[in-house]
């Protein structure tokens, strides 16, 4: 019997919801995890760490492919596989843009794609300089090992960041900074698309993000009102992003909508990405299904919509000691067509611990059934 | 962190499909497995044989319910386990139907529920009354150990089951055979609905399922034509069985459509069924997610469909060497709407391999696509 094997470095909640469709296309998922006991557990072959190439190696020659539920890889360990046969998706060239945005930006503004005003930052005198020209504000960034808001800071004078701005700060972060203009933006944008390796496209409905402290807290599927204009703009921009970088598998393009209706591409992820978690129920093929498909070079499913609309709820930890199961009769009673997913991971407050997915006719329903069974197993009145 | 623990006995496609529901409501699933490498190998937590109560015992002492993915387990296992304090769901009384359909045909009788006419039968002579009584042919069929086809016989006098009415032959299916009337049905018919352990009911659709010898091949959600009348007739049977037998969990209720719009019941599946494979793409709350909430007593999802039609067609193995994956490519260029499930089993001719689901808006569209998509796979066109 033939076998697909797909291999995940990662055992957070993506690679667990990886779990499911590889499932249902008898895939043999295999996931490298950093711990025991993770969300992937179930599929999990291995425990190491991931910064070994030894490690990396022994847990590829168990897959035909391998793929990833986090960015933090290191390039040279993932080249070193490369020069040894191992097919890696997205490979280490694109992966290279996801881990250090000042190559991500360089390269965006290679290829003329439209995003804020950004500059390299190397001390206090540029930082300032760069605040001066965009009215007196900019959004720094550690341009390595920033998510869900950290690593990124609102900075209105180079004391703002005197600590990273430091020697020792700089050193952290390989010895520069990123500043970006404070775009004044209307809301939140992204445009999830796929890429399989011989290079077929597919685009989700753009969605609208909503952040809560730098924390995605919803999403809308499609982003109501959005402009025929916005759509394609949208859609072109992640085509351009995914074949300029080089991407395979899923890739999610954040982005900026401003007053007068410029898309400017904010971030990028080179994997599943919580923007696309409506997929599951929302989409003929959800992005976990694409991403497996994609990274195995396999044809892409449709990225059509299941229903008019799909909004998703995440459940963020509410303390220490949080726990959705014991809320189950609770949300399940009161709300029997909100999907709950919940990804095993231990309490933390603010910490993605799950989502809630309500598809219908009706955007404000759905978005009202999903926040209350939200509320309902949050405990959060 | 509370936990919800499920304990599945048996490692056949079925507890292979209550995995993805189970990651996603992150409810811990465990299996029995007959032996190593079963369907849902991804989930087996041990392996052995469920005829020993030492290592059902075993086995449940690791989790909160014992469910099923077939329905062999000996009742007497299941009793001494009840006994001690396990809650086995569907609990043996209601199996006892499911295991005997002597008992079945009993119990149907006594509930007053619509079925063909039937006879215990314990020699040839009441049996060759049956037949002359019922218009020179009978179904013959052994009330334990029957599935797919097995274990039912078209017979026209006595002397077609010589083997099975021979002493040797009622002793191995505990003295008795069970005659029943040859139905001239127009087609047949499945009503899948579950029961939590609290009680509560839900039904999805009524079905039409297209059988090819004795083993189901097609399956169209809702049936075509069915009048307000026959899906009021076939909730109410279902609803009666239920609660009549006292099942908990997935039920289905195979029967026969006349020529004159009655319903009779052929054969009842106290577990997720052939027949509501299209649920895990056509309603909002799957027969495999629904078995589970039913069997933990969480309240029970919407049975909503998520489009107007679902088609579901088997991919019934080929041959012994048998095999879809390499066909993938073929398949989901050509059917990107197809959603493919697989179960990883060995190749064997007739087997229930896999299926394809496709749902949509049109019937005669998504059929199509749906057994163009098998054909694909099977290479059999």
């Amino acid at each position: 019997m033939t076998e697909l094997r797909v291999g995940v470095i990662g055992g957070g909640q993506l690679a667990r919801m990886m779990t499911p469709p590889a499932i249902n296309l008898g895939i043999n998922i295999k996931v490298l995890a950093e711990a025991p006991g993770s969300s992937a557990a179930l599929a999990t072959t291995m425990v190491g760490d991931y910064t070994q190439v030894e490690v990396v190696r022994e847990f590829a020659k168990s897959v035909d492919v391998i793929t990833f539920d986090h960015e933090h890889v290191p390039l040279t360990v993932l080249r070193q596989l490369e020069a040894e046969g191992v097919s890696v998706q997205p490979p280490s060239k694109a992966l290279a843009f996801a881990q250090n945005k000042l190559e991500m930006r360089t390269r965006l503004g290679e290829l003329g794609l439209p995003m804020p005003h950004w500059a390299e930052i190397h001390d206090a005198g540029s930082l300032e300089l760069f605040i001066a020209e965009h009215g007196g504000v900019a959004i720094l960034k550690t341009p390595i090992g920033g998510y869900d808001g950290k690593g990124v800071r609102v900075v209105r004078s180079a004391s703002d960041a005197a600590d990273w701005l430091s020697e020792e700060g700089l050193a952290k972060v390989g010895g520069h900074l990123l500043a970006e203009e404070k775009v004044d933006f209307v809301r939140e944008l992204a445009q999830l698309s796929a890429r399989n390796v011989s290079g077929d496209f597919q685009a989700w409905p753009l969605v609208q993000t909503v952040q809560d402290n730098g924390v995605c807290s919803e999403v809308l599927a499609p982003a109501p009102g959005a402009s025929q204009a916005t759509l394609v703009e949208a859609a072109r921009i992640a085509r351009l992003v995914s074949e300029g970088l080089g991407v395979t598998g899923v890739l999610a393009v954040e982005m900026f909508e401003t007053a007068d209706g410029r898309l400017l591409i904010n971030e990028l992820a080179m994997r599943p990405h919580n923007s696309g978690h409506f997929s599951i129920e929302g989409s003929v093929t959800s992005q976990f299904e694409q991403h497996l498909r994609a990274v195995l070079d396999l044809p892409l499913g449709s990225a059509e919509s299941t229903a008019p609309h799909a909004v998703m709820v995440n459940l963020l930890g509410v303390d220490q000691t949080n726990d959705f199961l014991p809320h189950y009769q609770e949300a399940m009673l009161a709300h029997p067509t909100a999907k709950i997913h919940t990804y095993g991971k231990g309490a933390r407050q603010g910490r993605k611990m799950g989502h809630v997915t309500v598809i219908g006719n009706d955007a404000e329903a759905a978005l009202t059934e999903a926040r209350q069974a939200a509320m309902v197993l949050r405990q959060d009145f």
